[in-house]
């Protein structure tokens, strides 16, 4: 397969961004991308775009951003995975370099989740990323959702509402230093345990806030790349996996298969093992699937997540930093924009100029995990080609 | 780039299917084109799919899908593009074959109009498709939408109400045959231009019916396809266009971009001319879009479309047939099938297996054009490799 190449990464910050529409968010983060690539980059080397956009604030996504960024004389694709839409959105345009048919691609991913075309509430929104036959009426929405797997990982892990306090005070110290986030500023593990509970096992502090933004990447084939850029970060590995949406089908409700699946994918794409990683952004919708899937991508053996997080590994300096950025958790999730600001962190990461610095880090992961935990993409990127 | 092929096609009846769910139309559709792989397909052949749905109807799109075909170990990405959602899951999933990762994927488009996950009526709908700032406050939903356009183009061009009414009268004719059109009926001019008015210059005979289903096509890489069929169909071509989104951006109302541009991108990429086309599959959702895209994709000159209808030469036996399933007019139109649909007949056209069977047809082109008339996808189809 050709090999494929971020050369420029951009966001806005995430925020409850009351006074901005999705046409001020996607010429933000497509002028950051743009302004990140080292070299330059006229509008005409653009051939294609790709648009992550979960649910469809303005009206036509594709439509949109074209209109919007002035890009009509290109194709633009909108791609739809539930929370995974960001990763998946990056996995399409990476096939579409590799095919030979495009050179240089566009990849935006944006949402605003509490305005929507149809002026639906945050409620009617998350419908359409679960079964409408049976979990969304039986009220499984996504923190009630992913509240079923927690808490059965929970009474079967050593795992402790402690130990996903801890992970939400790490990516809150993380978040401080990232302009672009959220949630800058510290809590303790006594603060997250006091909050007010949101749906058992979680609290406050255990769920991502609902957020707005955008984020871009210029993605370009090998053979174009040094125009752009020396310090191309590649895309090694694209991963996506699929679950049963119901809750009733699942076998096993302290792991998720789609991030197994996906990662595998991804992984084997690249020729590497978990234990390569120097970096993961890891999908951390609620504390809890933050620890489930330090399992599910290999970072730590099977109901052992906890000592990661006790022992802390996963801090930038420790052997496994994930969540550098905050995280969904403490930087924000605006759900089509997840996957790409995860990878516009690692793009800084792999080109030492994140603010929270990972030493020498050569290979990153991205995960998200989505709608009734049914869907997973992982993405590994590396500064080296391979 | 690495070839891509067609090894089966299917797609469920077209109609009003109150009866079944999107849950009932995907299997059937499935089926169907696994029916028509000439020497079978193990289901673990199949390595990826691209799900076209305009809409939400139950749910989740992806996860649905990979739910009720059982195949939730590959991974599925739901792509939605307005109207041209079809043809750009099948634009998707080829360039996911030529960029060598995959070696067979699942193109599946369904919608049903009227069902929706949030109860939103079709009106609601609608949204969706256009700009909610401007176009989409004031009315500009589909019928309106493409009324401004063919009414300036009656205005500026020789052709009139009469010339649309044989449009409709030829496509129902073609759909006679068609067992999986949703009006299989005759009508005559007389009877279309009296018929009640939908939206000046549109009678009822103009329009497009609402309509349910789903269609699906398997594709092949070139180093397997001999493993599915020795009849395979080619995919030549794939071009996906763009414009404005809101009609006061628009320069000329009597062309459309988008159509101009998706089908320069796929006949470049097919190394042919309109001439070369023996069949086509054209976006009838509205008679006149049938005559001014006659002239978008070359067919015609400039404001002479109305030549081609009176004539006879779209005909099924004319110089470029049009249309010989029924098209959306009569064959039916639901938006995420629609683009898949025109495939299923085109294979079946270039295989000699057609209903209204175009004689040696070697090339064909399926076009789409969607939303505010900001989007087409143009598909060039052969029965030679090249």
């Amino acid at each position: 397969m050709r090999n494929v190449a971020i050369v420029g990464a951009g966001m806005t910050p995430f925020d409850e961004h009351f006074e901005l529409g999705i046409k001020d968010l996607l010429p933000m983060a497509y002028a950051d991308a743009v302004a990140h690539v080292d070299k330059g980059i006229d509008k005409v080397s653009i051939e294609a775009a790709w648009f992550g956009e979960l649910m469809t604030t303005d009206g036509y996504p594709a439509g949109i951003l074209a209109d919007t960024l002035d890009l009509t004389g290109i194709p633009v694709t909108r791609v739809e995975n539930a929370c995974a839409t960001g990763n998946d959105a990056i996995r399409n345009g990476t096939l579409a370099i590799a095919s030979g048919l495009y050179d240089v691609v566009l990849v935006l991913g944006a949402d605003k989740v509490r305005e929507t075309a149809t002026n639906k509430t945050f409620w009617e929104w998350a419908a359409l990323t679960r079964d409408n036959a049976w979990d969304y009426p039986l009220g499984l929405v996504a923190p009630a959702n992913f509240a079923l797997h927690v808490a059965r990982y929970l009474h079967e892990s050593p795992a402790t509402r402690e130990h996903m306090a801890m992970v939400a005070v790490k990516n809150h110290f993380h978040a401080l230093t990232n302009p672009k986030a959220q949630l800058r500023y510290e809590i303790t593990v006594e603060k997250a345990l006091a909050a007010p509970t949101v749906v058992d096992p979680f609290g406050l502090y255990d769920c991502t806030p609902q957020s707005d933004g955008a984020a871009a990447v210029i993605l370009a084939g090998e053979d174009v790349v040094d125009n752009y850029t020396d310090r191309p970060v590649w895309i090694r590995g694209v991963g996506l996996g699929m679950d049963r949406v119901m809750h009733q089908h699942k076998n096993d409700m302290t792991t998720f298969p789609p991030t197994v699946r996906a990662a595998r994918a991804a992984m084997s794409m690249a020729g590497i093992m978990p234990r390569d990683i120097h970096v993961a952004e890891v999908h951390d919708c609620f504390t809890g699937v933050e620890l489930i899937s330090y399992e599910d991508l290999g970072f730590a053996n099977r109901f052992e997540a906890h000592k990661l997080i006790e022992a802390g590994d996963t801090y930038v300096g420790g052997s496994i930093p994930v969540n550098p950025s905050g995280g969904l958790k403490a930087k924000g999730h605006p759900p089509g924009a997840t996957g790409v600001a995860q990878c516009y962190e690692l793009f800084n990461q792999l080109r030492g100029e994140a603010e929270n610095q990972v030493d020498g880090a050569r290979w990153a992961l991205a995960h998200n995990i989505g709608g009734p935990t049914a869907v997973s993409a992982v993405t590994i990127l590396s500064n080296t080609k391979g």
